[in-house]
């Protein structure tokens, strides 16, 4: 097999970095000698497992110059993205060590033995349990949030679970030297996460039957073909995959109306940041017809026709790039507005573009989430406002995230809207735009396929779910509990005979850690 | 197309019920009304539909005269299970009503806007909201508790979605009356809850794309049917099927020198209650080889041999009940020690079956789940514990229960064998047996596949997080909030800035509440 080489997508040309591609047999003892430490992981206090989150935060702010350096030079990225992507990923450990110290997370729940109209029930006392190995999927686009440091690593390990991570082979590099610092941090639990390196690698790894679970950001393509891998597995496995969004913008007349240049300008710098390459990217904006729409959709074409060239990430995406804005611009219906060139330098620089369309007119050919710097302007008739919006979320696929432009005392029908919206997507935003996703407690980064699968989120505390089960025990002696399950251990949130209880004990701690974050 | 008709299991003749099984158009239109109403019906306030779950109570309580003639005559089940049944189903949707009006399964948060490391966050609420309609599929052994009138019916209309069942063939006309509780105590909101008829009808109902997710209680085989027709969706669904399970009864060399009797004889009640087509039946018992051992068999294979003939539910679990008994009786290392017999009558008869077989010779062919009064007895070396232990677990598949036969003060080493344990199953207990589920707060009713899918128990108050999305409203003014998520909305136990808080105005209320169940 070929080695794995880093691009700089910059010139095109190939970085001196190189890693084999992991063999069948490699990925099958990563996978065995993850599930062999992984008992002695999970079996961890909570404290301990915490302070190893945040050891590995630490790990990461230490070699922050060198992560930065190497994940530029293999994704184009510059360094703001990719130092404020950085201490997103710090703070993401930081962030799991406080949701494993709280315990809220173990849904604990003692019901104590009494009687019941269907005779006398016995103890039972329930709380989560991680799910075993868990494959994580490093992302393109996101070097560290997204990839061997990121979310579904963190959320992962957070939940005691041993983790195989699939390097992405646009940032070898950076994948490598991500996984050394876990090594480092994690100490004698480093063989409870692994790493393999190549395409066939990570077909081997969905396929291994010690893995429990998959976290996967990416491609709608690769998402279908690694649930495909799991169809035919012995035992299915839930795959959590982040795979593909347009995010609507919807500009209510009156929005436009009275806030035309702010959202045009808005706009364009949410579509472009990171060259256009999020899963947040708005791909699609809804803006009434009339002069204020018009005027908007003026600022927006007028911000894009001054960008400079975006460099793309790998000649994967820059090639698809190209032919998916060459095939919108000769759809029926759409008018291009901005056509930008790159600068002819070599590597994958694009120029920016942007197209529109009637909302009559829109359909499927309008509905593939483009990554780069490109997007649609629909324009529908201001006074068919809740037709319109229904028209363009049922043309378009579900998503991450709708949003909604409105103005102070708006005429039109917000209320429907929002209700209409939660259905499309996980998070409905308003006056905002989607790109940027904080890390939190109430945070949804998902929403129904093929955004991602529905139920659960990837990014904020809840993420953590993912990757446990529950497990009751009957009548258990105190003895053979786990801690967190005996009457005496007020330490966490539990539901008592079905009261929901908060711990004396802790609740000025928590207070602490929770104003940290 | 022929009439789907019930069979009475005593006597093998057709009973005089007919229903026509549904066409592909019918279950198309059943499942476009269910998606049309559901929106409805999701809109309610949490105490208008914990009302319409208590009125469906009532109904079934109501019309239990009927309901348990009729089940009795298509299922075989005597008075007693059938009575205990439906308490049992009645009690489920009072449950629900209360684990709505608690609203702790909204997971509620709110994070207020406020500065992070990675600058200003925007003001987050998260709830869950329901996934959409919910396909159930009836049962055979339960045609109360696990069919139209079951957990998965109560846990998905408490969640708020729409459902449509699939009635099982087994028992047809109690699945229509059934149905018609719901349609006369649903009121107006009855379009949310269809039903169909039929094995293709089933195909069709998991293939619709207005059905979110399936919850499904049947064979392994079944369940893998279901599954692939889930793969050939353009956009897969959640599968909740509760398959498969051999529910292993651990005996230590300590609980059989002291409890011999006591065991033999409560397991044999456990594995031949409602003639063992219970998916919590005990299909195998480790028991020490040794003078203890063999007296606590004898107090087993005694107590079968006395059973006179059990009736199972239909020509299936007949035909397969005595296939997979021969099977095993002929197959290596196996010793027969019980072959009790049927009585001659027509119709489903059988009698009891007990096997024995060394854990050295314990392989895949034992490690089938059979439906009926049939059980393998694993012989293993007193010495030998925790191998034996490990051994077993590894042999069969994963399962619903683990069950731990333990004495006061028992020299076997219980932490090690419950922390295996909990690897293999959702439910570990201590002297007592698998059937009998408790519908509470803290039960759980799966385990990993092929038992369930892991992630979910089916009953109890968490199995309503099946069937619910979150999503996050950013910046969302009030106005267009749901009622839960509204600052001064202290009626729920919320998360607000990382801290679960409990409401004050109703913990009075909720302890009634809980008292009650």
């Amino acid at each position: 097999m070929s080695l794995i080489t880093g691009t700089d997508p910059r010139t095109g040309r190939p970085l001196p970095f190189q890693v084999s591609p992991s063999t069948t047999a490699d990925v099958a003892e990563v996978c065995e000698t993850a599930h062999g430490a992984g008992a002695r992981f999970a079996g961890l206090p909570r404290d301990r497992r915490a302070a190893l989150l945040d050891a590995i935060a630490e790990g990461v702010e230490a070699e922050r110059a060198q992560l930065v350096a190497t994940a530029s030079a293999e994704t184009g990225f510059g360094q703001v993205k990719l130092d404020s992507e950085l201490v997103r990923a710090a703070f993401q450990f930081r962030f799991f060590a406080d949701v494993v110290r709280e315990g809220g997370f173990l849904e604990a729940a003692i019901d104590h033995a009494s009687s019941t109209p269907m005779g006398p029930r016995p103890d039972l006392r329930r709380m989560l349990v991680p799910i075993g190995p868990v494959a994580v999927f490093g992302s393109s686009n996101f070097p560290f949030a997204f990839s061997v440091l990121g979310g579904d690593t963190a959320s992962a390990l957070a939940g005691g679970n041993a983790v195989v991570v699939k390097a992405h082979d646009s940032h070898p590099h950076t994948s490598l030297l991500s996984h050394a610092i876990l090594q480092e941090r994690l100490g004698e639990h480093a063989p409870s996460c692994g790493i393999v390196f190549g395409h066939h690698a990570g077909v081997d790894l969905v396929a291994n039957p010690r893995i429990r679970a998959v976290g996967f950001t990416g491609s709608l393509d690769g998402g279908r073909a690694l649930l495909k891998v799991i169809d035919g597995r012995d035992e299915p496995i839930p795959f959590y995959g982040e795979l593909s969004s347009l995010n609507p913008v919807f500009v209510t007349p009156d929005a436009a109306a009275t806030r035309a240049q702010e959202i045009g300008e808005a706009y364009a710098a949410s579509m472009t940041v990171g060259s256009g390459q999020l899963c947040t990217k708005p791909g699609l904006v809804a803006v009434p017809k009339g002069a204020d729409g018009d005027a908007l959709v003026a600022v927006t074409a007028g911000a894009l026709a001054r960008h400079e060239t975006h460099v793309l990430l790998n000649h994967g995406i820059y090639a698809s790039y190209q032919a998916m804005t060459d095939e919108l611009e000769s759809t029926r219906g759409v008018r291009t507005l901005v056509k930008g060139t790159s600068d002819g330098s070599p590597g994958y620089g694009v120029g920016t573009r942007l197209f529109e369309v009637d909302v009559a007119d829109l359909s499927d050919a309008h509905a593939h989430e483009i990554f780069g710097p490109a997007s649609v302007v629909v324009r529908y008739e201001p006074r068919a406002l809740p037709e319109a919006f229904s028209a363009v979320l049922d043309a378009v696929p579900a998503n991450l995230t709708v949003t909604l432009q409105v103005a102070e005392g708006d005429a039109a029908p917000l209320g429907p809207l929002t209700r209409i919206a939660s259905g499309y997507a996980g998070r409905i935003i308003f006056n905002g735009f989607p790109t940027g996703v904080a890390v939190s407690w109430a945070q949804t980064h998902g929403g129904p396929w093929p955004s991602t699968n529905s139920l659960h989120t990837s990014v904020g505390a809840t993420a953590i779910r993912r990757f446990l089960r529950p497990v009751t025990f009957q009548d258990c002696p105190a003895d053979y509990l786990p801690a967190e399950l005996i009457d005496d251990a007020d330490v966490i949130p539990r539901r008592i005979d079905g009261e929901l209880t908060l711990p004396r004990s802790v609740s000025r701690d928590r207070r602490a850690a929770t104003a940290r974050c």
